[in-house]
């Protein structure tokens, strides 16, 4: 007859550092993290998390945080949790676990977040050739909606959802496969921490040099940042090891879709409360692995019922060829980045500072889409942005105020660095990893 | 007081070719291109096209028309059409053009439509390395939803909307631009067709060889296939030439982001009713050159009221590694074709073929995101799915019937022609276009 | 492998007159009236529609033919229609029939409307103590637009649908129930039209004094006037005679809930593509008589998937206490009455005459919720007006433009006629006719 | 710098009584009842509130708690809060209150409510001439989704919303306004509770005779049960006296329109963040009386944007003819009356009682509509149910499972009391008061 409320299972506090929490944290992915805690099929229960830097970027008034940051220090997770069935048997390989997100937010006391982008040197973003510097804005929370001291004159609800919601790896076999990869994030000791596996001894010193980095999306779940993950969806995930394992971190209060900026949501701490089914044997009934090994697979989920609804929207098309004129065969990526730059000029032409424009399109509720895929050569991709969040009437105009744009310098602007780089020409950010 | 019905400015007539209607179509861009009509700023006016084809693809029971179809027929577009303002002035160069779509749909008497690849030798699809030869199926219209034949078990509303809605480009610049491209669709006297120009004369001789393709999106408009360019959706074109210069084709009962078949909407005839609206001086005003020339600037527009609406979404997530597990430094385009395969894989367990589900996925209004393009080196991209399309509930499910799949064959299946091409190992499309 | 356009089973020829029709049209209910027309379960079929009045009502500058109009004549419809299953056994009592709506629009060539309120002496509208006088706009179409040359300032996309699908009543049982209802509409002769029944013969004469007129909403469907009965929905009908008789007219482009000035929605002629199927012993399957014969039932239907989509709703709230101070137990009508006082009030302090606010909130999308009707003694009722459909921000503002409100007396204002009647107190239109 | 957190001006113990709470909670309106906090415009504070009845109705297994319960203790509510500008300066009279709702739910740790019907003879509900007995249901919240034991086979997201959000009545007047109504809840001292007001004392005898009663929806706000006003929703209210003294409370997880049972959302404690802006001299510059007296104004709002989605209803229709078959002129409240009886006697085809089905109807997200409000002599109102909160397709269909009806009794059922008053004849509840 009591009510059930959700049961707290990893719990923060936000006054100790990753390695002080109760059940400390972990920033890479292996078989061999232990669990911190079990939970029952059916139950809800609630896992709090720190931001993805474990409190490295602070709310003050410098980017310099941003610029300094360690990157292997990312994303510090809570769990992994294991999950069983009612009869006490845990989810095993092959299954899918089904995990609701049943509610979700940014910790008590706590409600703030940033949105930034890295120095050029350090990682940068999607379009670093043309914001090389690191650069900052603080978003403060009433409710459900988000604003900025340093990006005024926009106001939007947020979209709360988790960018990491992941299984453990099956195996070594799953890591052998990722390090395969010659462009992989490749496994370093560097900031590595492990869970209840405690530094300095020879178990952590095993894991550590094979251990998964979580920056990118992966077959177990991983950093997909999919802003529609949020209330109320349900993940349906490929189960690799016993127990599943389950892990999650780098909460956002919103995000636009492909997280531009990169550290492009609106940052923040926070807390999920979760449900899980087992649906045994689920993996052979409704995935087949598309590559070489068994591990192939992808997650599947259901968007939720409760997204913040927009009716207007201003799209900004792109195709793939770039700012120098140069044409790349059908590559969606390019394409997309010719949309954001081109909703990025446009926006400036509203007082908007580029800096501003650009950390929000990474956080605002935008929609990019793969629009055309096939005309060859050039792909198509599109960036929606909802006109609500403005508050002016964004849209083309033959006249001015009060139908037209008021051009109104948008101050203070976004925390900023200096760029110390090396940066000759503009290069492409992708073409120079891959060379 | 009489009411304003729209003046009808290019009829068609259905039982003629393309180059026999009153006002005859071409399949060209050029800037020497004769306008074919004239309509006023603020005048509903109607245009009425014939599907891309010009009437080469048939509601008939074969793929044979599909697998033999010239490509460089297309588009057959109507138009160009002359905008003047109410003073009689026409539109010009740096004016923005606004176009709203007040209506559309197919033409009357002729309601139905079909999805199709082609033979992987003859241009293929997103996906002809897993699907390398010619399929079609048809679809009949009943008011706003299509059903087919070919893939029993889902009917839908349509979001019908043109795949191409272009201005004429400037002037030979746009064409030098475009033809320097490598990539580039290369202009050919093959089945050109180019309006009020006669075959024969030596200014067809004069145009034909320096004419753009209609195939891939540009900077005036193009081939966008965007599919929310629909009902009541207004479009901010960039206007190149004296009097704008529109044209309009390829008209779509319905599309999926990305068209992923290639000949992927349910393509039909149909007919466009418009109001344009021109703001001078406009490009200046809102758009920037993003390239080395006054060209590179791309449209922008407004979404509609009227898309039809879904609550329940089934995502697959892809990510930019290839079936054969090598990785593709964020490469959207690699991500959204691992989408694609893997909502194919999983229809495919609820008794639809995969070529059912392929041509399914290019032409219901599954939406397509660019979920994350920084998470290095893995980008994410997302297929979602409305689910209420289905006949069934194709969520992932413990049990079977009444609540889990049931697994009936849908049949009949698509119509389908022999691959006799030459496909020693599978390849990826755009790699095999670059090399 | 024909393509099913939808065949025309009813044309209209708006040239002539209702009994000049080829189908002559009939403006009673009754089981007498034989059915014009035969479709089967599952064929697409067309039906054309005069607007309500048959053509009394034109777009002119005058209100006159309002203010003169002979209430007897509607409502003009079209059918009825006998329909078969596929076996070409009609329907019968005791089954449903579900027609889906898969198409409506206007007819072509006759894209305007009207929105008009009667003369207190004769009919008036829901407001008639507020607005004795006949009064009139016009209303244009862009394709899914309307706009009206009397109302400046707002334009929204329409929700067209019929006023009127009904099936035919059973037998004499459901004249007589209706008829012994004190406050109906009981039968004229006046104006009486009656399809295949030629006037002067004495079968007419029978059927003329027993026939039930067509303007309330009754138990076999009738004037409902829902606004969602639109593209896409599926309505469910109780079938009283065989063949279940269907007939359908009152054509409205749009409409707010309530259709408050009576003549209240945006009318015009039309066409309707349908489809039925027959549920056979659905009656008996779903649906309980709540009243004392089997009658006593009423129609369902399912809300189709393309409806206008408005994210900002302004709500006016109304209390069952009336104008002057006088409280109504748990009375939605007169709550309702003054949400729309109130939001005609509002309307007028943005430049529209309380006429021009009247008959909008008639006519656009807005909806009409019973909020609350359980908290003794004060129903609560609201009406929603979506933001959206005017040119400027009619939210309450501090300050003034180009935030607050623009003030621009909106001209020209609605056409009107004098009132001319004996109108001593205000008084409520319900409470009068209940006397 | 500091994040700004909501600022809790208003805490509840639950363990406590609402007279023992460090603020005490009031149940009746007057303006004399002192403010307990002051908070400023533009500031975020919290409000938590007991459910409306205080602790009378819990958690357990019975319904004897609802059929006893003393119905003059509603509703306890948390405030007055004062509310000041940026200098200092109170809200004054004639201003507007502009009151947004950022965020709101359950108070943490009692995540659970109950829907319930009262006895015939103390109270009722809206249709307690069929459901004369007291019934309860218990709901559990999982995040944004709640589940009934005792309604098995349903759930839904909740659309959290404050029953009443009120401010302080002016002066004097108000109340004498309202009493004079021959139908008003009048004063009594009967478990009246007034805040700071101490019981015993002079002032508390004399503000206790005339203070006005909560239960209904009134013109400075009240009991509007309105669902609509969730997350993210702005109130315009009218203020009446010096620092509008708002108050709060009956907190209702979900309801649906109408909240038709009367003690019929979803009841709970719960929370409010709320920010204020003034909108000096609000009311002369947007609101007209509309009545006999300046106090003869309502609020007005903006819908929030994160209500649930849904795309799929069943509709239900009812017009203004009771279940005698006596007709009611126009009058809307029975026409509700009668779409709620057709959607309840419906849903009990499918398995469900029809107690769980009146209980569900009253709390779900279903959408009541005025959608006929002139057709002589019917009213026409529908009742609109989202087909997504059951776990089977309730719409008809000619077959069965699986895609018709599966009919499984759903058990438990509701608590239920007997009914041992004196029920001679079924009669219609409103008509009851007003004899």
């Amino acid at each position: 007859m009591a009510p059930p409320s959700s049961r707290l299972v990893v719990p923060i506090d936000l006054k100790k550092k990753p390695w002080e929490q109760k059940y400390p944290l972990h920033n890479r992915w292996h078989p061999r993290i232990p669990a911190v805690a079990e939970v029952t099929e059916g139950e809800l229960f609630r896992v709090e998390m720190m931001g993805w830097s474990g409190g490295s970027i602070a709310d003050n008034d410098s980017a310099m945080d941003i610029k300094s940051v360690d990157f292997n220090i990312g994303h510090y997770l809570s769990g992994p949790i294991r999950v069983l069935d009612k009869e006490g048997v845990p989810a095993k390989p092959g299954d899918l676990l089904a995990v609701e997100i049943c509610n979700l937010g940014p910790l008590p006391g706590d409600e703030w977040g940033y949105t930034a982008t890295y120095d050029r040197e350090n990682g940068g973003g999607f379009l670093t050739d043309h914001f090389p510097n690191a650069i900052k804005a603080i978003w403060y929370f009433e409710g459900i909606y988000a604003y900025s001291p340093h990006i005024p004159g926009v106001r939007f609800p947020g979209l709360n959802h988790p960018g990491l919601v992941e299984k453990g790896p099956s195996s070594l076999k799953i890591c052998e496969v990722v390090h395969q990869r010659p462009l992989a994030n490749l496994p370093t000791k560097k900031s590595c921490l492990l869970g209840l596996i405690n530094e300095g001894t020879s178990e952590w010193e095993k894991v550590a040099i094979e251990a998964a980095r979580t920056v990118p999306g992966r077959e177990n779940g991983g950093n997909c940042d999919i802003k529609n993950l949020s209330t109320g969806s349900k993940i349906y995930l490929p189960v690799f090891v016993e127990g599943a394992n389950l892990s999650a971190g780098d909460m956002h209060f919103s995000q636009g879709d492909g997280e531009i900026s990169l550290c492009g949501g609106i940052e923040m701490s926070g807390f999920l409360e979760l449900k899980c089914e087992i649906i045994r044997g689920g993996m052979k009934e409704y995935l087949t692995p598309m590559g070489p090994t068994e591990l192939h697979v992808n997650p599947i989920f259901e968007i939720g019922p409760v997204e913040p609804r927009f009716s207007e929207w201003l799209v900004f098309e792109g195709i793939s060829v770039d700012e120098s004129g140069r044409q790349h065969f059908m590559d969606a990526t390019v394409a997309y980045k010719r949309a954001a730059l081109n909703a990025i000029d446009y926006l400036s032409k509203f007082g908007y500072s580029k800096e501003q424009a650009y950390l929000l399109l990474s956080c605002c509720p935008c929609e990019g889409r793969l629009s055309g895929i096939v005309d060859v050569p050039n792909a198509v991709a599109t960036i929606a942005i909802p006109t609500a969040i403005f508050d002016q009437d964004i849209r083309p105009k033959s006249g001015r105020v009060p139908v037209g744009p008021r051009v109104v310098k948008k101050l203070p602007d976004v925390l900023r660095c200096s760029y110390d780089g090396d940066l000759p020409i503009t290069q492409n950010l992708s073409k120079d990893k891959e060379d």
